[in-house]
């Protein structure tokens, strides 16, 4: 069930897709909650409560014991104590005494004091403007978060040639670069679909061009890669450039597209070329004309792109520069103590990411003009729907690939995402891992980390066992930073590991892709906590480094350096593939409890239920590769295992569930039935 | 066996203090290591090898994968890429196919590339001057240890009282706000022994003053705290304020005590005070001079200090610091694109901090003048060395509790260390646990960390969690940063249980005081890996969070938020403690082998050892309470435990470690007996 209630006067932000009747707020006031001033709701919790949810955000799988607020930010740094990501992803459930889900739609700032200030109390304050809270209550947190992702409408679905390895860094900066990336990919068989071109692909980083020199002929050198079964993804950049005489720029504003300050001139702020306008993402037609300009690359061949630095990010804003800038001569010749060195860090950071600088220009809305700050949340959004409607348009019947760095609840209908600038940390694999199921229920099925980490230097290690987390994420892309240490497979040692455990990728392939489209196309998570699927399992509740991944399977990455193992907790008796590749893995039956399981270097553990399957492969090199594949069948059957195994042509927009699935039984006799439009012949091994 | 090895003209660190005859480097080379250009040392690791060592270092417990580079810094930032910390501490073990280990002693900049490049192999690389590289073999990891730390020196002993709990903050800025901590504990029964004074007592951040309007009649205020059985412990910074009249400024410019440019002049640097001065702590007349000043604070009563910022930390170098100012008016009216943009922040953030400012000034040592980046990680231990030296003429009978924030291995034997300024992270209590060995090892046992965490905002779990290890580590301190979230126990709920876990502190005293000073007085590591306890245990070796914490316990402390227990992996049958508080606790006897074991969030677990003893007080508010308590001795008899209780009058510098033992044994039928200076009646439970 869920119950809506309105309070003041919202801006539409078009999270949500279903009409809900509006409840009135009566003397009881909202279920579960406590309410004050009109915008500060609180609950007591109980020791045991966990509360999932809040999407792209630090710490756990349960979230409760911080403080997290909905402030779309481009901070790097993601440590422990930061409150705000990239994204508002504005929804969780509490699950204790009491089991609810809440969703605060508003396109402001809200904070989410979950047991931060008092251990025991929650406290979700919204900080500003009308808002619609959403009160979900369901007796089982799958079918809850089912319910809510009805509300948002349908998951971003992608071309299956995005769930192929995507090698990335910012940047490779010529098309020599890529093909050597590709060849050393090809040359040594490791598998590899997709290689992102960062920033420097463009001219001067102008959005829609292409760097001639660096790459001459692009359309050719897409069509080349085509050939190798390599897709290019180039990223889109929130700003554009003021430059005379470059088209998106006078085009912009020629139409008065731009976001304006106050005073109607154009809104200036510095990214990577410089100054910038922002389009103004929440104008819609400035939206459809935004989105009508990627057609110049996906006439060149493009199939996929990926939007950056739109929360948006601006590295300074020119009025606050140059105060910065004047503020900063008057330390001269003065004796600077504590006090006043700390004012000039302060000063100096306020150049970069000022939320100050917010409150400087004005959106032309259906609604009428709003301050940016009051609709921040929205930006990031708005410019993936702008490519989602403008892809629905240009490429009716073909997916073409998004994903986005910041969004709200509602973008996930028109792209991905990826995590964000995280680190070359062993703490962001483990984060990784335990953003998931929170981005899951948020509707963010198409989603991964930068494996390896952006920021900083990475080691073998630590990319072989992030990678050994990502052949599971549907996303699985290698990206680093400009100045980090370099990290393609090849640039160290074990070159057959990282074949193998990329190459287990392209062998559960079926699986992976079959359970994101199931996922995708009944509104269910893909990642989910253990609580989710053991309700009645006291410490399954408390199991925050292993998810359910599928129907079938529990995943336990091993995230810490140097270790030549973990501990597993089986919420009942399993069956462990220890998997060195797709044709070498040993197998374990454990009993339900708690275990020590080794897991070298080049080994990933794969935990099978009883009575499922899993669809595997015989491998390849790209997914083009995998299609057609003979199936393997992992399975453990105690008495039937079956599995609806999802599969289509990897690329129509419209798939019809039921005709895609093909129904696999394997009896305790090891009888093999297979249903459905899939020859039994596909089925290769068991 | 020690082997010492002498490369060119080597600084005179008095690390060593033991005379060892010096080794030809003959045809053979250096035992273990392949040499090459004279100052890079490798060795080619198996999978299995385990490195021990480096002290104060990011990551685990085993050191290997990462890049650790000896260079002293200012930065508080110690997320798990950091190359350096605070301190240089050049020893570490390997124990694998060969079992050896290496000291470089130098006063200048080493990196440790263990794994980093290549995760195979071991690179040290001396990066300037002559050194002193010594090599140690012996069959036991413990005895190897030992042996080093006969080398360098008996480490520093503090008096009994700094067992105690210290409650710190930056800062209590008044006598009253002190009061008001003190009061706050003492009404509520929470225990207490000291209350450090951040920068704020001081005159103008001016050393060896206090500031008479916050601290008026400040002999009396001690002497009133001191009748609360609370010691005051006031900061002392490395900085000395430039201002005419101010003594300890005239003093030190009078006879050219103070590090000095090129051109002879004084060097200006800015710190808490704005100008300062920089005494030449590698100067023997400096440092005593500087040493005697520590009398002005004794004289008033004080009987401790902690020596901060003494890397030497720079806020900025005057002359810089103008280069920047002038550098960044040029950004006025430009187009500021990335790479502009990056030019800016590299250019305001080389203000603080700044490597390039330690080669703007010289040092006048007794091998002559030498530029302080040549012998820059020495700075900090010769501070500690002054105040050490002049304890020792100004207090020769009473031991003074001295504790530094920088340090070299040599430092161990004129005060503790805490391990500078972390962050309430959940990943730096874990942080704190796996340093702790690496420091006993370098000889640093009067050791903690910021509990709580330094900077940012603690939660109330994450304190509980905290002081749950900070009550087994020598300094157990409360310590926040300006501005962070206060974090005395008050500002939380849970009472009852802050009293409980830190009363366990004074409930666990006698043992922690008596492991303390046996590992003090025999060379001894009191914080050990479980693998030097139980070498044969491959299990063990792997073990990265639970310490040996003398000989009779292993600890387990709960780590991670929301956490309603953790694993443990025992390597031998053990008597599991679940404490409350000094009077609750239950029991359980563990087989050998993996366990999940619960610990609510105001329980900690303690490992007792088969034919061990814990002995423990009754508890108390104070260490004084302490003294003369019944002991309580927790044991687990499988034929007859036996332990060697030391105990002394807490403040004598002259210890005989015989006389100061008593033996107690208690046989399988609970006899107990005990011999020694204790009477037998001081035995109250088993």
């Amino acid at each position: 069930m869920i119950q809506k209630y309105v309070f003041g006067n919202p801006f539409d932000t078009e999270a949500v897709v279903k009409e809900i009747p509006e409840e009135p707020i009566g003397e009881g006031g909202i279920p579960h909650l406590t309410m004050a001033d009109g915008n500060v709701f609180s609950y007591r919790m109980d020791d045991g409560d966990v509360i999932y949810g809040l999407g792209e955000n630090v710490r756990g799988i349960n979230k409760r014991g911080w403080l997290y607020i909905s402030r779309c930010t481009d901070d790097s740094h993601h440590q422990e104590d930061k409150h705000s990501l990239y994204a508002a992803h504005n929804f969780f459930i509490v699950d204790g005494r009491e089991r609810f889900g809440v969703f605060v739609d508003t396109p402001g700032r809200v904070s989410f004091d979950l047991g931060y200030t008092d251990r025991r109390m929650l406290t979700v304050t919204v900080e500003a403007g009308g808002f619609v809270l959403y009160i979900l209550e369901d007796d089982s947190l799958r079918e809850m978060v089912r319910q809510f992702r009805k509300l948002t409408g349908r998951s971003y679905i992608p071309p299956k040639w995005a769930f192929g390895y995507c090698q990335s860094r910012w940047s490779y900066e010529t098309a020599d670069e890529v093909r050597e990336v590709v060849r050393r990919h090809r040359e040594n068989h490791v598998p590899l679909d997709s290689v992102c071109l960062d920033i420097d692909y463009m001219e001067r980083f102008k959005d829609f061009t292409v760097d001639e020199e660096k790459f001459p002929d692009f359309p050719e050198f897409v069509k080349e890669m085509g050939e190798q079964n390599i897709h290019l993804v180039p990223i889109i950049d929130a700003g554009v450039k003021v430059e005379e005489g470059y088209p998106v720029y006078e085009e912009g504003v020629k139409n008065g597209y731009f976001c304006r300050r106050e005073d109607g001139s154009e809104f200036v702020c510095g990214v990577w070329p410089g100054r910038v306008h922002f389009p103004d993402m929440l104008n819609p037609d400035a939206r459809r004309w935004f989105g009508d300009w990627y057609r110049v690359l996906l006439d060149q061949g493009i199939e996929g792109f990926w939007n950056d630095m739109n929360e948006p990010a601006m590295f300074y804003e020119e009025g606050h520069l140059e105060e910065v800038l004047d503020e900063v001569e008057k330390f001269k010749g003065t004796n600077i103590g504590i006090y006043e060195f700390f004012d000039w860090q302060k000063l100096v950071e306020s150049v970069h990411n000022n939320p100050g600088d917010y409150e400087k220009f004005y959106h032309q809305t259906p609604a009428g003009r709003i301050r940016h700050d009051k609709v921040h949340n929205l930006f990031g959004y708005n410019m993936t729907r702008a490519a989602g409607e403008a892809f629905e348009r240009l490429s009716p019947d073909r997916r073409i690939l998004m994903y986005s760095r910041s969004s709200y609840i509602g973008m996930h209908r028109y792209g991905g995402i990826w995590t964000g600038d995280n680190y070359s940390w062993w703490s962001h694999l483990l984060m990784n891992l335990q953003m998931l199921p929170g981005l899951n229920m948020c509707g963010f099925l198409y989603t991964g980390a930068d494996l390896g980490g952006f920021g900083s230097d990475t080691t073998e290690d630590l990319l072989l066992r992030w990678l050994e987390l990502g052949i599971f994420t549907p996303l699985m892309r290698n990206h680093s930073a400009l100045r980090s240490r370099r990290q393609e497979y090849y640039q160290f040692g074990s070159e057959d590991d990282f074949r193998n455990i990329i190459g287990l990728r392209y062998g559960l392939l079926p699986y992976i892709y079959s359970e994101f489209m199931k996922a995708a196309l009944t509104d269910d998570m893909m990642f989910m906590p253990l609580a989710f699927v053991y309700p009645e399992d006291s410490e399954a509740a408390g199991v925050e480094d292993q998810l359910m991944a599928g129907e079938s399977i529990m995943i336990a990455p091993v995230y810490k350096q140097n270790a030549a193992g973990r501990y597993v907790y089986l919420p009942e008796e399993m069956k462990l593939y220890r998997m060195r590749s797709v044709t070498d893995m040993d197998t374990e039956v454990l009993p339900a409890g708690h275990h020590y399981v080794k897991a070298a270097l080049n080994e990933v553990l794969v935990f099978l239920r009883p009575d499922h399957i899993v669809p595997m492969s015989c491998g390849g090199e790209s997914v083009a590769d995998v299609e057609g594949s003979k199936l393997r069948l992992l399975h453990f059957v105690k008495n039937q295992a079956v599995y609806d195994l999802y599969d289509d042509d990897g690329y129509s927009r419209n798939t019809d569930l039921e005709k895609s699935l093909t129904g696999i039984t394997v009896d305790r006799d090891g009888t093999v039935k297979v249903n459905g439009e899939f020859a039994a012949d596909r089925v290769l091994t068991i």
